[in-house]
């Protein structure tokens, strides 16, 4: 078998330990005689697995006990309604707009609320973190979304805005668990797991738990009533008992690897690879400002489009996957997230340096 | 590797043949390098893997090219709002109370307009169906909403109410795919995938067209609005997809082994075994009228709690797992769906009768 590198934005790659493990208990759990996939939520086993997932999170992110861990379905974009429906109440609160995601998030809160754009960095098609110490919220904001990590522009907050006391509330989706987080400045974060966590259909919401205090909208679906998860430990109606079952796995996977302080490290270094090579070329061009650069998602571009196809062609012949930036950014874009090796990184600079040479 | 026959009321059972293909692609999917986990949603290879599972689907409902397939996230118990929020846009709905989940749908219901039970079988803690014959509807019903197959109950209708061309809705999670249905009679079907058709976290919408034009509550979230799904192909935002995956094989398995006729077939031959024991035993008494059982759901009770424990015990011990019925209704249970192989039903049945004997 020749596994691909596969530097899509997510889904995307899992660690392979992860993958074989899942392949041998198919069958058969840990001797239950049948399958994570068959297996009752409400059962013994199913319980330990989901107790575990969440306690390996909770020593990851060292999560204090006032905060919930919550295991939802619909993604992000599921998030973008809770949100207001849960925290908003009629009332307002403040989007920073960071790129595309942030925008849908702003868009969909519209519905529940007076949301206003405390700042945005669509002046400069989301190539950088609008400047959070300039940053004034409004006294009576609900809460302060921020989306921390933009899959699509390749930036990422540096420093949080100083919301003074009010909520933020962090779309973690494409950075989440790739380096340590001051968690206690945040409210709340969301992540759709199937970037840095697990598979496809599952969100993993961290919640302070104060946040429940407050009146959901009327008419909020009881499947969108955070307080319903929370109460009920993600079991108020068949949790995505598989894609859980994954997420622990890769989470177990991080706490042997050193937790977030060494996945950091990792992070860093191919980071520092691709974007050494990039400020380097004479051909590739890094899209991201400097001061804005994601650790996960490296943007860049190639003088021309023709040349683009030809490097998306030729990497894919070479076993380098998925490079193509998003159809709203164009370009060229390497998502690596904690699954990807360095290996993974060095084979790709390799390859570009090559495709550097023989087409400048 | 010891299987055992689980006999949950879901998630469930999957065949075996899924689960060793799955095991055997975990790590490579079709030569593609990375596995279904790790796919990205937009590739050509899940793009076949969705496309097929949709075909499959349509070949075995014969479903005219008027309806929808969706593959959605959240749940029965998210259809609970979306009906109401698509479909009523504060008007008026009737509901057909059959037990836990039909309440549950209704009580939902409740937050979207003016919806009434049209009739009930609560009288007799659910153990039958109201005759459907006698039924009137509102004229202004905007839809009739049903639960067609009663897991905690263990009852099914065996004939639809007529609407007089008002929207039929039913909730078929646990009897899905089961047998032939007269997809035309109903406007939209729903059901959670992980009794009869695959894992937790992928809930199966089939809709008519036709429904969509209708206008859906103001504040209905983007995620819960039936048109973006469908204009998507499931791919509004990033679906379940391993989930998806694997109700592929789960359709196909079915499609292979001759489809929905032959699957009638198997469940009524492994109901049949289990219901004639149940006449014919002095210990054991079927708790559902005869003219409502469940081909998928059997309920039954022991004259104590003391022998219900003492066979729940021996049960389990002899590989038969999850016979417990739900809290709600106590005594025992056994879910067969189309996964369950006759043999386990015999073994249950063999078991029974020992049991009866040692017992009585």
């Amino acid at each position: 078998m020749s596994r691909v590198y596969n530097f899509a934005a997510g889904p995307a790659m899992l660690p392979q330990e992860v993958l074989r493990a899942a392949a041998e208990e198919m069958l058969d759990y840990e001797g239950t005689g049948m399958s994570v996939l068959e297996m009752s939520h409400r059962s013994d086993s199913y319980q330990k697995i989901i107790s575990s997932a969440e306690e390996d999170l909770r020593q990851l992110l060292k999560l204090p006990d006032n905060y919930y861990v919550l295991f939802l379905q619909g993604g992000a974009t599921m998030q973008f309604s809770m949100v207001p429906m849960n925290f908003m109440s009629g009332g307002t609160a403040d989007y920073i707009i960071t790129g595309v995601w942030s925008q849908k998030a702003f868009d969909e809160a519209k519905k529940y609320g007076d949301v206003r754009i405390a700042a945005s960095s669509k002046d400069r098609n989301f190539c950088y973190i609008p400047d959070c110490r300039r940053l004034v919220f409004r006294d009576n904001a609900n809460y302060i979304h921020i989306c921390e990590n933009n899959t699509i522009y390749g930036t990422k907050y540096y420093e949080l805005p100083d919301t003074d006391g009010k909520p933020l509330i962090a779309d973690m989706s494409s950075c989440f668990l790739s380096e340590p987080i001051p968690i206690e400045r945040y409210a709340m974060i969301y992540s759709g797991a199937q970037k840095n966590a697990g598979p496809a259909g599952v969100v993993i919401v961290v919640i302070r738990k104060d946040m429940l205090e407050r009146d959901v909208m009327p008419g909020t679906p009881s499947m969108l009533q955070y307080k319903n998860h929370a109460e009920n430990n993600s079991m108020f109606n068949t949790p995505p008992t598989y894609s859980i079952y994954i997420c622990g796995k890769v989470l177990n996977w991080l706490k042997v690897n050193g937790g977030l302080i060494q996945a950091r490290c990792r992070n860093m270094s191919k980071a520092k690879l691709l974007y050494d090579f990039l400020d380097g070329s004479q051909l590739f061009r890094g899209t991201a400002d400097h001061n804005a650069r994601s650790l996960m998602n490296i943007t860049f571009v190639l003088p021309s489009q023709r040349l683009e196809e030809k490097f998306l062609d030729e990497a894919e012949k070479a076993g380098l996957l998925n490079l193509k930036g998003h159809r709203l950014a164009g370009g060229l874009r390497a998502s690596i997230y904690n699954a990807m090796p360095l290996a993974g990184v060095e084979k790709l600079v390799d390859f570009m340096d090559c495709f550097e040479k023989n087409n400048f």
